[in-house]
């Protein structure tokens, strides 16, 4: 059976954010054993998973995505919806749109050191729509 | 249960392609809640969600790959099947080889301007297989 | 209904590694038709889908990514674990810390050529926990 939750976050700013708990508080009724997606209905905007302890992590993560897919690179066209934009669509590719964890136990098997992060690639907050579906 | 649907797509030229149509045209069956799986059997092909409307973004995907593993990158030995071959294995790796989508009421949850995208990954087409699982 | 199996593997070098097999001789019981998810509980390897066959397409995974994600980035703060720390976490957002595959007739519906791979992003080994979970 797969059950689905929706939700509408932030807006947040340019850059990386912990939602682990935004995810876990969604979940009215967990499994013993199952998986949890997580999905961004977005575009300009990815999911992942990484690092949950050190805030500085995140503004590596943005300062290294910031440089690799930088604005105004030569050649880009796609520019209608400002210079910030096709760089957005791009690092969302690299950090892809859905996560997939194991419940065990009716928890996230998450490691220690693990968090679910929002990765807003936008300047300029908007709500971003995510779905959690639950697989038992 | 998970049913598996196989099909076999292209020959596409190099670059970025929107196969969301062919996906959902090949499922028979739409549970009322579920997930869709796609996995594309390549490694130098991939499978990843970004913008539906605009083709520039096609093609700006395509250029800005291109730059980040360039042929002939200095220190690369896997060249046998040629100069494309090693980056494809790269580019494949960073976009994904599946997509992961919730299924709510019977459609695709995708947000108004995600698609799904075949990016192959060599020059000089071959057909793609890609194997769409329906959990539910 | 989901099972799981946690397995711990390693230590390994610094690079890519084949674990496919170690993968699939963790399952016990393979349904007819499912999905097999792995996820890694760490946040400095990574998990993706790749060249099975040449090992030095390995090689040229790790020399690609050290140059993608070098140490002592200019800017990057959180070095507190030693310079490969923040890299290792830059590099296993871009592979990934999930795969999915479908699971056809028993056995995981890989293309000939595809493998599993642990990328191990850290110098000096530590074991690796893996979660294995079989959907169907």
């Amino acid at each position: 059976m797969v059950r689905h939750y929706s939700i509408s976050v932030g807006p947040f700013p340019r850059g990386f954010h912990i939602i682990t708990k935004l995810i876990t508080d969604t979940v009215a009724t967990w499994p013993d054993s199952g998986m949890l997606h997580a999905f961004i209905r977005h575009t300009s905007a990815g999911l992942c998973i990484n690092e949950n302890a050190d805030s500085s992590v995140l503004d590596d993560f943005k300062l290294f995505f910031e440089k690799l897919a930088p604005e105004n690179l030569p050649g880009i066209t796609h520019d209608m919806e400002g210079p910030d934009d096709m760089p957005a669509h791009i690092k969302s590719t690299l950090t892809g749109t859905t996560v997939s964890i194991p419940i065990v136990n009716q928890k996230l098997g998450l490691g220690t050191w693990q968090g679910i992060y929002l990765c807003e690639f936008r300047t300029g907050g908007r709500k971003r729509e995510i779905i959690i579906s639950i697989v038992d």
